[in-house]
């Protein structure tokens, strides 16, 4: 309960983030540095996430499983890149039992290591080919720079490990499972995502090829949403992950990996938000329709009451995630008010007026004021809700794709206009040879790096000079700052 | 795929268990030594379990939440009976980011004290209470002796704690937990558990009186299957976790805390399973019907599986969890064979007689050989099934209810016949004063404690002698030995 709206987004950003996950009751900081609470709002929004994704694995024929928190330090040293990558960020377990360990234990950042030593027992035969897992669990980076969702020490992901035969195989996954990403971003989070390649400098440690979603937020900064990794043979090879194919000769297996977090509740909360805080799409919406009974004295209370109690279990009877704001001694202004900043997509007012009428009011939260508002018939409610938050999802949808194209510019005046597009919190697209000098350029010039190789090129089949040091460049790429 | 079969239980019931985890693909022990992997087929299980607990949960008003694996050392041993407990069983982080912490973290070994922290900065008014919060979570209790599922270092779990203004409302919510728990283990696990309160010895370290689901296993050792606890005001003391009243006046909380943990996938297998290997509750079963189709040639083939294709879409189309098992080269019995030793309730066979005559076979793995087989019509199928889930869900239970109360023995022989009954790995309830020595003399004369004071006394109102000292005892008590 919170008397005072958030920042304004266009005051303060990251205050009006801050404001907004702590005064919706998103989640808070903890008493550990680096770590966050989830509070129940926010966990529901990551539950929905998670129902959202986990029938796309299911559909596509994973299967989740799960793998211990403690990785023997050992095991990071075999794949030479991947133990580069994440030894500065591991958290080490010295003590257990209360003695010192032998081997300490690593607390696992991502598990492509025991799941690998996993593989290499359970694969003999192409015939156990392609193994499809994924794993929902907590996974630890350290980082003491805390940003709520975005930037945390322990983070709460999926995971996803697959074994194939042929490398055709390994990258064909790779892409399905990018695409099941953008699919749940784009029709379940209403974030029009970029899906693309990112460059070698940017690629996960210890794969051949990482691709991304990358999603624009409000304050136009890209955020890095979701991660599917071509893994070559890399870590078939450090953990003698083979199968006899069907000549009976031995092969190591191609692997890939695919993981995203609860940093999407950020993308969510910064690709939709405004000035009076969250706009959260239906889909995933922890609460789709809010009630709100409106009566001035206790004769008005009753058949309120009653009517509203009917219509809500009409509602829910349908699977429509309805609450009732019964709280006693707030105003119907300080519920609108609420339930507005928390972002609830519908708010159902119920007053006696309505009851003699057999109407109901309904406010649109992503269309302000009256324009939003309107009257209409008890009968057939849930048909006339659910077409409501359809029109809302759409809505959200088509606003970030509107916003999201209006600040993509490819970029026309060479290295100069980049930076100044990049500078001007815009998103670049140029030609790019790719290379890590280049990179490292554009990120001491104008503190950004490249976001990814877009699949759908603009100029596909064509060649340009890199807009950085003028050599062949086969793709064009995006440039943005970034979360 | 496995050719061989388990270890009968009778021949060896240690080796039985570890047989089926292992050989039905449930779970597998992993390189850190104390670790478990929990395999596809065993986490579809614990799905199942989390499933029924969560919608439980929900249906009583609880929330989930999520709250930070590190707890700052500190934070435990401001609850003195609690950190005297659990400081022998901890795993320490003293390294993050390559550098030595100044404080140690702590992996949760249960989260009592930082969801207090947390609770102590949520609660103000009376109007916040109750607060009903529940995580799902993996927790670390130092461990090196595994047993799958049973006992291992890192579990997966849910814990639920609650705050509440008066003793009373704290102990309804102990209790209601203690009932869920039940009522899941019951109806969906099919294990007819006892519930009733801890001795003092055996209660949770923190807390002023715990209960606990207790289930017997099919070598008769007992199983606390899910704990539920009245921490009074301990919690709420050591981390102030403050109200005030209507009078506006300052108080402590009344805190309960109650958890359930993978520990129930053992329940499962071993109240269920028999020499063939698991048996599977249908509302939990992973798969609840398996179809082999079954042909001789090409010409019979076709005609077998577009049946099969057209009757599993209308049982998957239903809601039943069907899996077709169209392996190549694998003869029917060896399917047969195969998913009996994996517990799956009902067996669909689909021939060209069956074909031609528009009927199927059924067997059921709760009744072996022919007389737990029959031929239906494909008319009506669903049904059919649905009926035959239900008649094996309730004959397992049935079962499993027989052979409880065929082993608990009310012992009225003095403490000889409690030791010869709990030596003859039986149950016995007897009056127990309560007090620790007595305690001790059992464990010391036959390695087992008390299990619990059932809530359903046999002789209620009345007291008697306790069955260790001859003391004046209030209730009667189950001894067994246990896991």
């Amino acid at each position: 309960m919170s008397q005072q709206g958030v920042t304004p987004q266009s005051e303060d950003f990251s205050k009006w983030y801050t404001d907004v996950v702590q005064k919706t009751d998103l989640a808070d900081y903890s008493p550990v540095r680096g770590c966050m609470i989830i509070k129940p709002y926010g966990y529901e929004l990551w539950e929905g996430v998670k129902g959202g994704l986990d029938r796309r694995f299911k559909a596509t024929g994973h299967r989740n499983a799960y793998f211990p928190l403690f990785i023997p330090e050992s095991f990071l040293k075999k794949e030479a890149e991947h133990v580069e990558g994440f030894s500065p960020e591991l958290a080490v377990v010295t003590i257990g039992g209360g003695k010192q360990l032998e081997e300490p234990l690593v607390v696992r950042p991502t598990s492509e290591t025991i799941i690998g030593w996993a593989f290499q027992k359970w694969i003999q035969s192409h015939r156990d080919l392609p193994l499809l897992i994924n794993q929902w669990a907590n996974v630890v980076r350290w980082e003491l720079r805390t940003r709520l969702f975005l930037r945390t020490m322990e983070f709460l992901w999926q995971e996803g490990h697959t074994a194939h035969a042929t490398h055709e195989d390994a990258l064909e996954e790779t892409m399905r499972m990018l695409g099941v990403y953008a699919d749940f971003a784009i029709n379940d989070a209403a974030i029009p995502v970029i899906q693309g390649r990112k460059s070698s400098q940017e690629r996960f440690a210890g794969a051949n090829a990482s691709f991304s979603i990358e999603a624009m937020m409000r304050d136009r900064k890209a955020l890095q949403a979701g991660t599917s990794h071509d893994l070559g043979q890399n870590f078939a090879k450090a953990f003698e992950i083979q199968f006899t194919d069907e000549s009976n000769e031995l092969q190591y297996c191609w692997t890939t990996s695919w993981g995203l977090s609860t940093r999407m509740v950020g993308a969510i909360i910064m690709t939709h938000g405004d000035d009076q805080g969250l706009r959260l799409p239906p889909r995933l919406a922890p609460i789709q329709v809010v009630v709100v009974p409106i009566f001035r004295s206790d004769d008005e209370r009753g058949p309120v009451v009653e009517t509203v109690e009917r219509l809500a279990g009409a509602l829910r009877e349908a699977g429509v995630r309805v609450h009732v704001d019964d709280r006693e001694n707030l105003s119907p202004g300080f519920k609108f008010n609420d339930w507005e900043m928390r972002g609830v997509p519908l708010r159902m007012e119920v007053g006696p007026k309505d009851v003699a009428k057999n109407s109901v009011a309904l406010a649109r939260r992503d269309i302000p004021g009256k324009a939003g508002k309107e009257f209409v018939s008890q009968d057939g409610l849930v048909a006339a809700i659910r077409e409501r938050l359809d029109a809302i999802q759409a809505n959200l949808l088509q606003q970030a794709t509107e916003f999201r194209d209006s600040h993509l510019h490819e970029v026309t005046g060479g290295y100069d206009d980049l930076i100044r597009v990049i500078k001007g919190d815009e998103w670049g697209l140029a030609w790019f040879c790719g290379a890590a000098d280049c990179e490292q350029r554009v990120k001491e010039d104008a503190q950004a790096v490249s976001r990814c190789f877009p699949l759908e090129q603009p100029h596909p089949g064509e060649t340009g000079a890199c807009v950085i040091c003028g050599g062949e460049a086969k793709e064009m790429a995006y440039f943005a700052k970034a979360y």
